[in-house]
């Protein structure tokens, strides 16, 4: 038996581009909503919904998630700003409801990161769909609680990330990026162990061709920045600051 | 200007349901590479790809992991188990191909949890494309060291979730499930604080409705068995058991 292996979606996701200029064309309310609402139908752990999603139009508001983000100017300029919560408050209600309390811990923190992260993928599907252009915004943790209060959380909310749409300005669109060798991810039955320096190494050169850098290839493709980048902590804010929000981590 | 708002993506989309029964016949592995790679292309934050895929067909193996994921059948059944993992052992390498020490915390906890739940997402939404089903697999976080050692796991390596795949039995297949009313999970310019109560009434009558419960309402329906089971914690070896993998939650 042949199998189809190509379909129009796979070939979207294929071509998925991180857009990061918008024309300045309205996104209309009827758009948001069947983006959004289509996507609420993927997998939520044990159907609890542990997410909301956050739409944010207004200039004052962008404007200053663009600075927590760290001063990503996208965040101001796109039309529509969604974010996407990981939620626990609706399940505290649901256990007042019953007479019961809500026991959090490690897994409703990560089961709630997950169901935000599904949702918010196939927001970004559903918004390529259409022609439209999208780049995740991890910036959103940079201040976990100055976000909460700026768009008025109640406890057990935080931002995931968030995510800028739009209709793309498609010459400041980068080209499709390459990935590292599936052979470093993909692992088939047994998770290959062999070194993966060689993949890397030929990564960095794929990566130095596509950022068209020729020199100082080592420092400056994938692991040179990336070592830079790791050998310090980051956002060591996050625990304390997601902790004081309603998360737990035990 | 009027503007399209309906895609195959968005009705694909729209109308996801859960797959746990799969008829036997394969799926080859043209199929699944197809699959991945394609899902290869989703947004990772910073470029990192801070996740790997396992492959499994090996019926030991799925028998394994169905025990570990609390008896669940299907992982053994399926014809192909994928697992999504949260994987910073390639950014170790990367660390050391510079001389540097990957110093990690709770945000390259997160980042690499997000990661490989944005790639599962979209190699479910590709598998759905080819007209086959899947459902995600949350039971990989009872036993995450046993899932580890079983799957060959180095140090900084954890399974997310994972996910069967296959042809849908389409007779066993439920319908689409309705979600919470989008007034609670949608929130404009500011989280809509009002009670949710009369909402999560309103899903509970819809959710005995769906399940065809006629009795015993408050206590069959959504935030009646919730309530039930967030009274205890859940997965309270999961910090350890992480943490023993190499995750960091300071």
């Amino acid at each position: 038996m042949t199998t189809q292996t190509q379909t129009a979606v796979i070939d979207q996701l294929s071509k998925h581009r991180t857009v990061r200029f918008f024309k300045d064309e309205p996104v209309s309310d009827d758009v948001v909503h069947t983006i959004l609402n289509a996507a609420r139908q993927s997998p939520t752990s044990s159907n609890r919904q542990t997410y909301s999603i956050m739409v944010v139009r207004n200039p004052e508001t962008k404007k200053k998630l663009a600075v927590l983000a760290g001063n990503q100017k996208h965040v101001e300029t796109c039309p529509v700003f969604f974010a996407f919560c990981a939620d626990l408050s609706r399940l505290d209600v649901a256990c007042e409801m019953h007479g019961e309390k809500h026991v959090k811990g490690l897994e409703s923190t990560l089961v709630s990161t997950v169901d935000a992260a599904l949702v918010g993928m196939s927001v970004n599907t559903a918004v390529e769909s259409l022609g439209m252009g999208a780049v995740m915004i991890g910036g959103m943790r940079n201040h976990p609680k100055q976000v909460a209060e700026l768009l008025g959380f109640p406890n057990g909310v935080y931002v995931v990330f968030g995510m800028c749409i739009g209709w793309p300005e498609w010459d400041k669109v980068p080209n499709v990026k390459p990935r590292l060798d599936e052979s470093v991810i993909i692992h088939h039955e047994q998770y290959n162990t062999s070194s993966p320096v060689p993949q890397i190494e030929a990564y960095n050169q794929t990566m130095a061709d596509y950022y068209g850098k020729e020199r100082n290839l080592h420092e400056s493709a994938w692991s040179g920045p990336l070592a830079n980048q790791l050998k310090s902590p980051r956002r060591e804010n996050l625990r304390s600051e997601l902790e004081s929000l309603g998360f737990v981590f035990k």
